[in-house]
């Protein structure tokens, strides 16, 4: 069994995101050493911005420059990772109300026709319904439900939509929130976020 | 007068985002001649992920390394773009539900507390709601009110909120979609998009 771990937060030991996907992985494969698990941390090993030339780049047969070669390569593997992966637990940081561009980047190199989903006659397919997702979300301010800022959250309901789309219907999504709003609710947020990782089904 | 362009579609000269906010750009500064505009491709002049570096770099006063340098003048470069504009009009591609990695660099350098908002005992405060913001949007799918997939747009709805939080409340926002549904789809909806470019306020 194999597991993928990103991390996507810029804050590096600071973290949140991180702490969780860390306590996630660590749940998760406890008691299961046969558990192969790859970690990818997109900050510290970023993939570029996706580019037109990467994108003609994957289905033409020309000679590619060295720097289209490498790009090719690294998306590549990214892709690979992800569709070898029985599981994947994603740190997710949200900058400005959204997923952090690096993140983004790698969800562009894992949304492939062909490979995480095809267009049928009946509409789009996702390929990628038989893998386990965890997401862990923190967030520095208050978007949960019914909260006066939830329509300005777009990162959770942003990898929902992207997760659904390739197959996940139902990721796990797991949140700290509040962060930013000081020690006391950031320590409460994050014990509660780690509570609940405690209760993920382990492999 | 200073209008501020921006493009950030992978497409180059195949791109219905660029071709729109090429041509709202035409529009406004028609019979204008005093209008000083400024040209930046994020495709071409791209913005680097935000770092945990940069952040700390932006308001320490230790000696940077190059590269930090370089990406803090860059970042500084944009937000200047951004915060000299009197109208910004920016082209806008939808790429697996959201905006380009590219823009949202871009979004994460201008969202820069006391320059595009800041914090008060009432709550965030917007501090850019003098400008005049023209999104032209493209997007290969049908995501307008109504449709089944309306939920997985997290391009419009984000910029929306973005720009809101720094006080821009009502971008005016022109879309052309199901570009990618065809020929016919295509020219139809890029010519009805233009048609509502010929309507923006001239300046």
């Amino acid at each position: 069994m194999k597991l993928l771990q990103l991390d996507s937060s810029i804050l590096g030991d600071h973290s949140v995101s991180r702490a969780l996907s860390k306590a996630a992985v660590e749940r998760i494969t406890a008691g299961n050493p046969d558990i192969e698990v790859t970690y990818h941390d997109l900050v510290a090993e970023p993939i570029a911005h996706l580019t037109g030339r990467y994108l003609a780049g994957q289905s033409d047969d020309v000679q590619h420059d060295q720097a289209l070669q490498d790009d090719l390569a690294l998306g590549g593997k990214a892709l690979d990772a992800f569709l070898a992966a029985d599981i994947v637990v994603i740190g997710v940081a949200l900058y400005n109300f959204t997923i952090s561009s690096q993140l983004k980047s790698w969800v562009d190199r894992i949304c492939v026709a062909g490979k995480t989903f095809r267009y049928t006659e009946a509409g789009p397919e996702g390929l990628a319904g038989d893998k386990r997702v965890i997401l862990t979300i923190a967030r520095g301010g208050l978007y949960g439900p019914g909260t006066p800022s939830q329509s300005f959250e777009h990162a959770e309901t942003y990898l929902r939509s992207v997760f659904a789309f390739i197959g996940v219907a139902n990721p796990e999504v797991i949140v700290a929130e509040g962060l930013a709003l000081g020690a006391e609710p950031r320590e409460a947020a994050t014990k509660a976020a780690l509570e609940t990782v405690a209760t993920l089904k382990a492999a």
